[in-house]
């Protein structure tokens, strides 16, 4: 991608891009480069500084992992969202390690840690930006922890498939029982037999391709 | 307490305290109270802007509760601590409630909120702080999170036992087994359970006051 194409992405996503010296903003363009991930394809994992990642298109997936392989949905980051948690190296208050894959084929600019961090170091605004992004992803993570630690099983899977309804545009949710699990973070097991109890309340239809929604208004007063 | 006392504490523990105006630092001592919070005292419910919490002495738990009561400790604040969740007026991004209680008996100063956000408007240096104070604690509840969700009982509840006994230096853990369920999210039998076990390892002796630690290496072998 030119530069020139990279300036006015840039121009679009970060409100502190004409408040840095023009000096700035080439050490943030000659530091990027824009890539398009694979759908599944591992991005970050946790390991090193990969900087900060700006979504163009598609979508991330970010989540924490265990010994043992266990992953649990941290959120998801769209068009126009931006990780910082990704670059350890320029919010050093971040210790904890996340796992990022792209969740279908996402074209992202990457900005070196180094870079970005140099420039933030300079430039009070970026650094509240970077911060404030940050704690904005606070909030959300917050929120799944409170579903996982607080909420029945059927009230969080049935926002699960309303959201997924919302977000895709579709009543059909084309992920298999153990897809939905991991996002939530629960077991298949417990995913398969909720599914099947929304089915026997005429809410959902299952099937071999994913879970259609049958009743839309049923499911969502299961969510309240 | 006096204006000229205040202002030496906050010098001890804003380090932008030198770098913002007298007028600045004024209306922060103005809109500051000092108040000894009896143990057990519920400080902040999350329900309004309760304002910038430094404590003095003592120490606050900071928790989340469920509609039906259930509550999980996310951390806790010592001498010296700064509390910015109990301020969402100053940090909008974060959009989540939290409960804070003192521990023990707990002299703080609170500063107002609307007060705090004025000053840190006006300075992008408090504003970094305030930010860097949030984004630190967000990599506490990760580690929570992690904790809750990924580690086994007997490895959380030994990390818990070494942790407070390092902490309060004795080997005397002077809590009933509620309270420590309470403290690591999980109920009171599962931890009695565990006890009784690691009992029997010799490890720990239970008594009618709490936890005695007896072989403090067997301990840290399991928190590995």
């Amino acid at each position: 991608m030119s530069e020139m194409v990279l300036e006015a992405v840039y121009k679009e996503f970060f409100p502190f891009w004409e408040k840095i010296s023009a000096r700035d903003r080439d050490v943030i363009c000659q530091n990027s480069h824009c890539v398009t991930y694979p759908k599944g394809k591992n991005i970050h994992d946790g390991s090193e500084c990969s900087g900060v990642i700006l979504v163009r298109s598609g979508s991330l997936r970010l989540y924490l992992m265990s010994d043992e392989g266990k992953d649990i949905t941290l959120y998801r980051l769209h068009k126009g969202d931006m990780c910082m948690l990704s670059a350890s190296c320029v919010i050093k208050a971040i210790t904890f390690d996340v796992f990022i894959d792209a969740e279908e084929d996402s074209t992202c600019c990457v900005i070196g840690g180094p870079a970005f961090a140099a420039v933030s170091e300079r430039n009070p605004e970026v650094r509240i930006f970077a911060l404030e992004t940050a704690v904005n992803r606070f909030s959300d993570v917050m929120w799944v922890m409170q579903q996982i630690l607080f909420m029945s099983m059927d009230k969080r899977l049935a926002i699960f498939l309303y959201d997924e309804s919302v977000r895709t545009g579709s009543d059909m949710i084309a992920l298999t029982h153990g897809q939905i699990a991991r996002y939530m973070g629960s077991a298949r097991e417990v995913v398969s037999r909720m599914l099947k109890y929304f089915a026997s309340e005429g809410i959902v239809e299952v099937s071999r391709g994913g879970v259609t929604i049958l009743d839309r208004e049923g499911l969502r007063r299961l969510t309240l």
